[in-house]
């Protein structure tokens, strides 16, 4: 099986989180909107999400064609393939837990990405700068570190201690998690040195995450796209107090 | 099995959508934080939070107890509660669809909630009612048409017209999809009179629903919190322009 990501090519985005998932898992996947030729590039995402003929069409951006299924939203990508590529427990009780773990994710996500535009999405950070610094000012003061707590907790507790969030073995929720620490060290340097102290447990999993062998490999490869200013994590100084 | 949600008694909230979808079925639940007694109320529901027992702690409420099974998020409980209730298709590609289109409906619900709060959910509207009628008209102008009409859309082009977003039945994302437009006519009143006109569709959905014998039970009985200021949908009037 050839998996189809779709996803904005120029950004880590809400996309990053499956890449992660397909490149752990060294699945068969093509990153569509980044290929050029026939039925690649942006033009064929757009296709996809305008046609009157796609059934399950996406809100937006990322989606994922396998064979006849077309999948959207981050999290239920990650339910999709969390089985399939062995990165998800195999009882539902445990693959309900992942998915929620997930989906907490995905709400820290949009938190963090409101940092910067808490006023519209349509906007640009410039046109909201001092909203963004009272929200980013909130958020790094109660936010960040009630989400990091809460998964530390989770880690620590873990009842197989196996040194990930959930269950025995790897899942997608802690490949979600090292991206989160990454993005957060990238957008706020500053306040990440002092939140890490809390939250041992979580960055070494981070740690470990990291040194596995086939996302070493993604992170050192023209795959992994550069952090930048243009997607959820955004290095702003003024913003990392 | 009698289901036991554990929810905030005084807001419909995130909880709603699962007591729709509970209600709906008719299902054996008990709203644990609204009754009082031996193991209920608020405090019965902070204990689950807190223990260090509990496993699989959830980040907030809502959560759902099954058994020896504990789900949080949402959309992650309707997930576990959609093919037990009948409320979601058998087949994996259509029970991930209407999943899909309940992770849409929540990150829908994130925005409307913004809107009132686009700077700290910490903290009263009240100290930040200049950004908020900032983000309102935003959101009025640009999401709450894109959003309503995503929707409708999917609805018109459900292959199996069967009046329903999803598949041939209804579905929990329907019973999500009446509880937006009643919350939306209630918050942005003079908005939506006028963002109804282009989504003719999906108000038929609203009054099928409503017009299910079991939910207009439940509509009007005790067990259904009436809309108020603290809940997602407010209805402050110097945001609904």
């Amino acid at each position: 099986m050839r998996y189809e990501l779709y996803y904005w090519p120029e950004i880590q985005g809400r996309g990053e989180y499956v890449r992660l998932a397909l490149e752990a898992a060294e699945a068969d996947y093509v990153d569509v909107a980044r290929e050029s030729g026939r039925g690649m590039g942006v033009s064929a995402m757009m296709r996809m999400m305008d046609s009157e003929k796609t059934e399950c069409v996406p809100f937006a951006p990322p989606f994922l064609k396998a064979g006849d299924v077309l999948v959207g939203q981050a999290a239920n990508i990650l339910l999709f393939l969390g089985t399939r590529l062995g990165l998800a427990p195999d009882d539902e009780a445990g693959r309900l837990w992942v998915h929620q773990l997930q989906l907490t994710v995905a709400d820290f996500v949009t938190e963090i990405h409101d940092t910067h535009h808490p006023i519209a999405s349509g906007l640009y950070y410039e046109d909201q700068k001092a909203e963004a610094a009272e929200r980013a000012s909130d958020f790094l003061q109660h936010r960040l570190p009630k989400f990091l707590g809460y998964f530390d907790r989770v880690l620590e507790r873990n009842p197989h201690a196996s040194g990930y969030l959930a269950g025995r073995a790897l899942s997608y929720a802690d490949l979600s998690m090292f991206q989160l620490i990454e993005g957060l060290r990238y957008a706020f340097p500053n306040a990440m040195k002092r939140a890490e102290r809390d939250v041992a447990a979580l960055v070494g999993l981070h740690d470990r995450v990291a040194q596995l062998p086939a996302i070493a490999r993604y992170l050192a490869s023209e795959r992994r796209i550069p952090f930048n200013e243009m997607g959820i994590f955004r290095h702003y100084p003024e913003l990392d107090s």
